[in-house]
């Protein structure tokens, strides 16, 4: 069985580092699953009073969540912490109560930065969430990808080769993890 | 010198608890200083390419932030953490780099929950963020707001003895530390 | 194949809760499993410079841990976080480096206090740590043992239905995540 | 009047590089005030049972700290968080209830690794206890020393030009605050 991997990069940017760095994972996923990216530019801004009357985007992203087997986040850092945007759309997909679609799902996560850290805070504060919904976090290995401008080319590819063996070595752990957790 | 303190609940909700509370400390503050509430709820989602071309409530938020000595954040909690809406909102108005309108402003927070924890999480994950910002948190006390359906009347006053102590306390702490660190 | 699960108390004091929770868990341990409980009481304080000659009970404390398949941790909570005498049983298991006794380990925790929170904060920075040693955390339930004075008998049974309850739950989805994992 | 900071390096290795580091933050403090070493090697593991009969190197590391105007922490990092060892030491003198030697302090960080973090997850781990001692901490500059085995001379001496403008920031920062608190 092929399982599915929702992608969500944490970056609206066009020129994003980290929707860059997605896009290079779907290469570097292995043969036993594919990794769909989740477009949530739409999704607006969360208020409780619209779940009454769920935004068609959140609708949409929450069915390509549930679809899929497992998550994979690709996130930049603010303020030290997860982006804003991307844990509003963490948010919306948690509701309504009771009908979560992050509920249980195994998790990834890598992100880069330009800086020197490659998203460290942030990817703690992220892993923090994933104990709400019940979400199986791969431990190992971490990616930060510091130094981000130096690590892909003109045409976006990323060029770090230790990078790119810690992206999928990531990927085959959360395949793996996600076959053992459905096993 | 009269103090402004810019007040922001974390939720959009038209009858929110954490607004309702943040409604409560405008009439705990003492007389040194005065809650302004900002009103967020036209900031767009973040999109690093709209900097160029700041949305105008973004503009109107730093603005107010900007203008004021301190801030208090009153949160919910969701995923265990900030609401992504209101990390959003804190995104945005640290932007762009080097015009942080956050940048060193003393810092209070506080939340309310229907649950048994009053949004201890959240407030954990907030207090990362201000690091970023250089800004100094009020210490003691913390607020925590839980079971609060059973705090508020009917008309929405939070008629909790020991929670109205902790926030006037709180807001006292907070202006005594903006005036220390003003001098 | 039995399991067996190396239970670690996070206190050394004699009528500890956390031990005494720790031992009332001995009893809800499904049958697939069995429960071994760490005396770590003489490990002493680290000091990387005995690393080359390892202190006999740290000896004695990694083969107890290196042979179970599983780590519970029922910890109190000092200072908003992971009491420093566990820490340092941490610590001093994983050392040296390249032999670290909890690498890969599946693991649960739980807690208890006389106050609300039930050592919540300390469960969050226990979590933390679980990174570093790609230990796999059982993500549900979360027990929180909030007022637990109230909650043992004078024989030191814990009484709390709910708390069995969760207790029970999360031995049998640690020894399930344990099998998985092994399988 | 003087200024008396008590520094403490969370490890006990003689070559400590976090040791080293904080001897040099001696040099570079101002001249209002001092940094005091404290010698915590005595303090045993804790023990609730023990408090009835505090051991006396507790009480002399207590008597230290309640004698300082502020605190400055040099940390290493353990597991992803701070030391056990150091843990303990902060656990002991913030007993026994309602006589926390660390209450109400000024408190600085900083630390030192051989990697590429320079601590920043045990400076973010031991930021969390402060909350619970009312401690208001120093939010600039933050002083992440990575790399370390490259930044100190063969008799000890740290040479890193960038990391000792940001050592002396951060203590005059500290002093700065403590006075403004003080006041």
């Amino acid at each position: 069985m092929s399982l599915t991997i929702i992608g969500i990069s944490g970056s609206l940017r066009k020129d994003s580092w980290n929707t860059k760095l997605l896009k290079a994972a779907v290469r570097f996923c292995p043969p036993e699953a594919k990794i769909d990216i989740l477009d949530w530019s739409k999704v607006p801004v969360y208020n409780g009073d619209d779940e009454a009357n769920m935004p068609a985007p959140v609708l949409e992203a929450k069915n390509k969540i549930r679809a899929a087997d497992a998550v994979l986040f690709v996130t930049p850092e603010y303020n030290y912490s997860v982006p804003g945007s991307l844990k509003n759309v963490i948010d919306w997909c948690s509701r309504p109560y009771g009908d979560n679609a992050w509920q249980g799902k195994p998790v990834a996560l890598m992100g880069a930065s330009p800086g020197n850290f490659g998203t460290l805070r942030a990817q703690m504060a992220l892993r923090q969430t994933f104990t709400f919904s019940d979400m199986q976090p791969v431990m190992s290995p971490e990616v930060f990808v510091g130094h981000c401008a130096e690590k892909f080319d003109a045409r976006g590819e990323f060029t770090d080769e230790k990078g790119r063996e810690l992206v999928t070595e990531l990927l085959a752990n959360l395949v793996a993890l996600t076959q053992k957790l459905i096993g």
